[in-house]
């Protein structure tokens, strides 16, 4: 069945994912909000591309009567009114494990760094301190290390994928138990403890709100790490940055914050804590291939297919 | 057959290492250079205990009338005179491929760091660019890459295994054929034409001294990455320098340099060019586990047992 784009008015949310779409390749009819984002005419969306940092405003979605159709750029979706795209039984996707991979390389990059000083060494290197001290301090190995995975979906499966294969030790937690390849901790205060290095590769909902606090940092250590490339709201990250001043633990390595892109500024201040602005999945190979699948979800929309990755629990 | 330590003086050439060795499992009698870096007493000395940075200078290897045996501790064997070792039959080993992992990670560290724009990341956070621009540009996916690994033996197999870990594409060049797992690219040349990021895992010899040069950064082209985990000696570094500066390759990663700690200032001028000092197998758990098996290499000369690692083609 061929599409019809004049019936497929498709509202734009997100301008800066806009270059990766090769417009050849997007029969829609798209629009923007205007410069005051507001939206003049609204009446012919049906569906709207956005992503996880803008969501979907509430005040929008009213405004949006024929909606039919929401196909979200990543896999953040708590910036979306689920509970009335539920009850109009509207369509959502997500661009799925797309970019689990590359997430996952993040993580992976985040643990080298920090295991093995790469900042502080490139810093001993520039101030001259080769010279006039010799070697740095000796940093860790991955290798026999005991990495912790918090979450154990697509992109926590691929972590654990590539630590195994630098010969680490993993275990992980997650409500379900995803089958007898890693060992799954009862709770993750057993799991803080047992590991060395603590991923967090969970989604960020009310439920997992401030999940890393206090007494999980604690349990991590003195000798443990932190990394985090799923949402900021998933750790507390007053007790975080108190952990890492007092060392109660090691380090910590963020891609993500509470809030963004204005920062805790105390995260720029602490020498243990190594940070990136929200680069998970920021090759711009997966990027495009992302791209791709939101607009290969509208297209399946429109021509009354199975949509290729729909958000779970969503019909 | 009990150890004879008194019959068993052995001079330790690097004091550096002396912090990894237990004392309570080395049994030998252990003497250092005085301060002038003179021996004044060599007449009972049958082993010495060196590293790469150091090797055996040929002044002190005519003054050991009694040497019968040498404990590399890493595997830079360029700076001791081998023919001598070979004619006086004297026992040779290094640590072999026991740092082969840790060395492989610093590797990919660098390939994840080029990659994903790391350092540049961190420096688009600390200087406010998130807030005021948004999103830094974007870097490249290591999945789907095609990584040319330059020597395969151990510490290059353990590359090609994590980087084929992390779905990128493997080829190598290797003077011998290493096996069917990776394909072997007939000549340098074609490697570096093929490849997106170049890693170099080859000895530093005589045979291998400049053999990255203009015309193999060129090969490897504007998009192109070099990574340097094996001895400063195989670059020509007045022509990377210039590869780098002219843009002929995209960015390099060096953890080793043709003069060590000096190295050449010019690479502290190159916003593309990333560096560690000589810290391929700096990780404590590594570092103790080389120190034991240089003292069990000599536990095994003295106690007529075959070496652990002998140096090949040594006997």
């Amino acid at each position: 069945m061929p599409l019809h784009p004049h019936s497929s008015e498709v509202l734009l949310l997100d301008e800066g994912f806009e270059a990766l779409i090769d417009k050849n390749l997007f029969p829609f009819t798209m629009r923007y909000l205007n410069e005051a984002g507001e939206l003049t005419q609204s009446q012919n969306i049906k569906a709207i591309i956005t992503n996880g940092a803008i969501g979907l405003p509430e005040k929008l979605f009213d405004n949006l009567p024929a909606l039919e159709m929401i196909s979200v750029f990543g896999v953040g979706i708590d910036r979306i009114p689920l509970e009335k795209v539920r009850d109009k039984k509207i369509k959502i996707s997500t661009t799925g494990s797309i970019s689990a991979d590359e997430v996952a390389d993040s993580a992976l990059m985040f643990l080298l760094n920090l295991k093995r000083n790469f900042l502080k060494n490139t810093a001993w290197m520039k101030d001259g301190s080769w010279e006039k001290m010799g070697e740095p301090p000796l940093g860790h190995s991955v290798k026999n290390a005991k990495i912790g995975i918090v979450g154990f979906g697509s992109i926590g499966q691929a972590i654990a994928h590539r630590v195994k294969a630098l010969g680490a030790s993993v275990r992980y937690y997650n409500r379900s138990d995803r089958g007898a390849s890693f060992q799954r901790e009862a709770s993750l205060e057993r799991l803080a403890e047992w590991s060395d290095s603590l991923i967090l590769a969970i989604a960020g909902t009310e439920e997992t709100s401030h999940l890393i606090d206090e007494n999980i940092l604690k349990k991590l250590g003195q000798n443990g790490l932190l990394i985090n490339i799923a949402r900021g709201s998933v750790i507390d990250e007053i007790a975080l940055i108190s952990a890492l001043k007092h060392k109660i633990i090691k380090g910590a390595g963020l891609d993500v914050f509470q809030t963004e892109p204005q920062i805790n500024p105390e995260f720029y201040t602490l020498s243990n804590c190594i940070l990136q602005p929200h680069q998970g999945s920021a090759a711009l190979e997966t990027r495009q291939a992302m791209a791709m699948n939101v607009i290969d979800n509208l297209k399946a929309y429109f021509m009354h297919k199975p949509l290729l990755t729909p958000l779970k629990g969503f019909s």
